[in-house]
């Protein structure tokens, strides 16, 4: 008796049809002989709806409530599907977050998941319930109080689920079929993976993928769970999806995972700031207090003691971002000539693994890029992926002509 | 230091103005010094939705499922209630029926109340919480699976908390200003109550005045909780509303409360039944099994061993009384000659404490009912009530000469 954890997002339970679909793909699993562990997000809507809600009654509202109130509707679509699951013959009951419990931080709305105690599921499985249906997103405080996970709950609680009961796997059912090589929006060159290393996934869902969120990747990487990725709206097999895992599991592979993009993107440029010991700090200091998000840094060369200093953020933290750094130089904390934003650029980037060894990608992506006469306005580099900064106009383009550069139309 | 219990139906929080608008009333009792449990019912539509798609979903559905689902429509509006109060600046939380816990048992769907333990609501009053509000209608089994109490639960609650925690009163707030000595859509001559007794208020309960469910005012007999029924939509002061008592708390009262009539009743006559002992049993343990409810019975006297059996029900019940009986007849367990429905009925009856000690009320009712030519078909008492099947036509014109009758319109 093996176990498995299935996820269903919010589109995949969006109303009682698709509630329906969802029960007869755990109904495969339970009929090959799986117990299951299946986590529900709210249905699609409802948490939009409840935020709005709270939002509308206090606007600096009391976290523990926001989780209180939010968490409702991951509850009504568990009940649901349990139903659903009897309905086919399937000994299945919903769970609560606190019912199982999941022990969670008291960090209202962006809890940290400390514990999943196995034994009240693993009683029910051993009286003969064959799916736990567990309300994703939410947890309980040690003070007894409902907490809420943050974006990307579910996947987390999901990832959590699989690695608290040693799942052989842990499916995400999503309203995509896989993760791509890039965006089948600007290529249909694009390519369905059948496995990615946990590392490319990581840098391709904070680069812009928007497939898993970036904590349940980094759970499932720190507790090898194998992860995968598949559609709710398609006939699935057990060669479905992309299977998220370790890279050993992953034979033999193109240098280049995949491309990713990023559209709305700023950069912003001090010029001519006085270079001294801790100016960086003086900089970033202030943005960080403000709350922008500050992605790419770049300084350059120093030359009579002044350097120019670029770095990206979210286009809409621009105004933000020029607020805090005209009042960090009013108060004499930083000196500067000018303040450049550019707010029409975009970040394109290339992530593999294979970058590790194999030299050459980043002349080979240059190259790639200069042919099609796109300018590099930045360029940042990590172990395993290259990022640009870019004309925003030139974004698909760019995708395109490195999705053909590095082949990835091909199974490496 | 006085502590209030405040229910709030559905169409009181019907939305986030309404549930502003019960904040307001409930922020008004902590500004006199009260702390305040609030007992709140789902946002008026939600209940009904969700056990649509529980139906939709499952038919004959797990109840302990249904629970579940059903009873999130409570969280949000507790929660929604909690910050908008603090909004006001008043200290308040929101909890769960788990996490008071009030504990009931597993009968699902209609669970009783066993016990609300007052240590964790006492905790956070000590610490400064001036409102609780609590989610009506649930609770938690000893299984630790949330349990709903069934139809009125809100209400149920309320009593129950009021009970626990010596309330001084038990205000129900609901979209009538009070309990009147008849319905006002019949007669512009029906007054608001002051005062009325527990016992009045069953009677008026269960015989169709929809004000309170008959199963919040017996326990709030039991427990001698002093209840008032009053209007969210109204200014209130100490004085509004009606305050459901015991009776030696009304100084002065008339002889008959009110009228109470139900339109929707049928009565069924089984003509020349053989009399015999367990003839009784044997036409209403069918019924009973059938699920039929049985009101009102009579049985005329027996000639040459044969009488005829009348009783009432709902008329929506008709059809499965009628299969009922006749299948008790075809399985030999009782004769009769002939089964006469009529469909055309509705009970019209006088209540009051004052019957006990007054006589005569009978007959000032028969007379009042005879002077407008109303035919009465069937009778029943009981120690502090007066029910009268009549034609369905004259329903009103009943009520109407009912309540001039015992110049209802005047305070006794």
């Amino acid at each position: 008796m093996t176990l498995l954890v299935m996820k269903f997002g919010g589109t995949s339970v969006a109303d009682l049809a698709r509630i329906e679909n969802a029960a007869g793909k755990v109904a495969r699993e339970v009929a090959r002989g799986h117990d299951v562990i299946v986590i529900v997000s709210a249905m699609a809507g409802e948490t939009n709806k409840l935020v709005g809600w709270v939002n509308q009654t206090s606007p600096f509202y009391d976290a523990r409530e926001y989780d209180a109130v939010v968490s409702s509707g991951e509850n009504v679509t568990a009940g649901l599907m349990a139903l659903r699951l009897q309905e086919m013959g399937i000994p299945a009951r919903s769970w609560q977050g606190w019912q199982v419990p999941l022990l969670t931080t008291s960090a209202h709305g962006a809890a940290r998941i400390e514990e999943i105690p196995r034994a009240n599921i693993d009683r029910k499985f051993a009286e003969g319930m064959k799916v736990a249906v567990v309300a994703g997103f939410q947890g309980v405080s040690p003070e007894g109080r409902i907490t809420t996970l943050g974006r990307g709950g579910s996947d987390t609680s999901a990832v959590a689920f699989a690695a608290a009961f040693g799942a052989e796997r842990c499916d995400i059912y999503t309203d995509v079929d896989g993760v791509y090589t890039t965006d089948p929006r600007i290529t249909r060159k694009a390519r369905k993976l059948d496995r990615i290393a946990y590392e490319e996934m990581l840098e391709l869902a904070s680069l812009g993928a928007r497939v898993l969120q970036t904590r349940s990747v980094e759970l499932a990487m720190r507790y090898k769970v194998r992860l995968r990725v598949l559609s709710s709206f398609e006939e699935v097999d057990d060669t479905s999806g992309t299977l998220v895992c370790d890279e050993e599991e992953i034979m033999e592979s193109n240098v280049v995972a995949g491309v990713a993009h990023s559209r709305d993107e700023a950069k912003m440029t001090l010029i001519s700031v006085a270079d001294r010991p801790g100016v960086a700090a003086a900089i970033f200091g202030p943005l960080a207090e403000a709350g922008v998000n500050v992605d790419m840094i770049v300084q350059n060369i120093s030359e009579e003691g002044r350097t120019d200093m670029t770095f990206s953020c979210p286009v809409d933290q621009v105004a933000r971002a020029e607020r805090a750094i005209v009042a960090a130089r009013d108060e004499g904390r930083i000196q500067f000539a000018d303040l450049v934003a550019d707010t029409e650029v975009a970040k394109v980037s290339v992530v593999g693994i294979g970058m590790r060894s194999h030299s050459g990608v980043a002349a080979r992506m240059f190259a790639a890029l200069a042919a099609e006469g796109i300018n590099i306005k930045v360029i940042t580099t990590s172990e395993i992926k290259i990022s640009v900064l870019i004309d925003r106009k030139y974004m698909e383009l760019a995708v395109q002509a490195l999705h053909d550069a590095f082949a990835l139309d091909r199974a490496g």
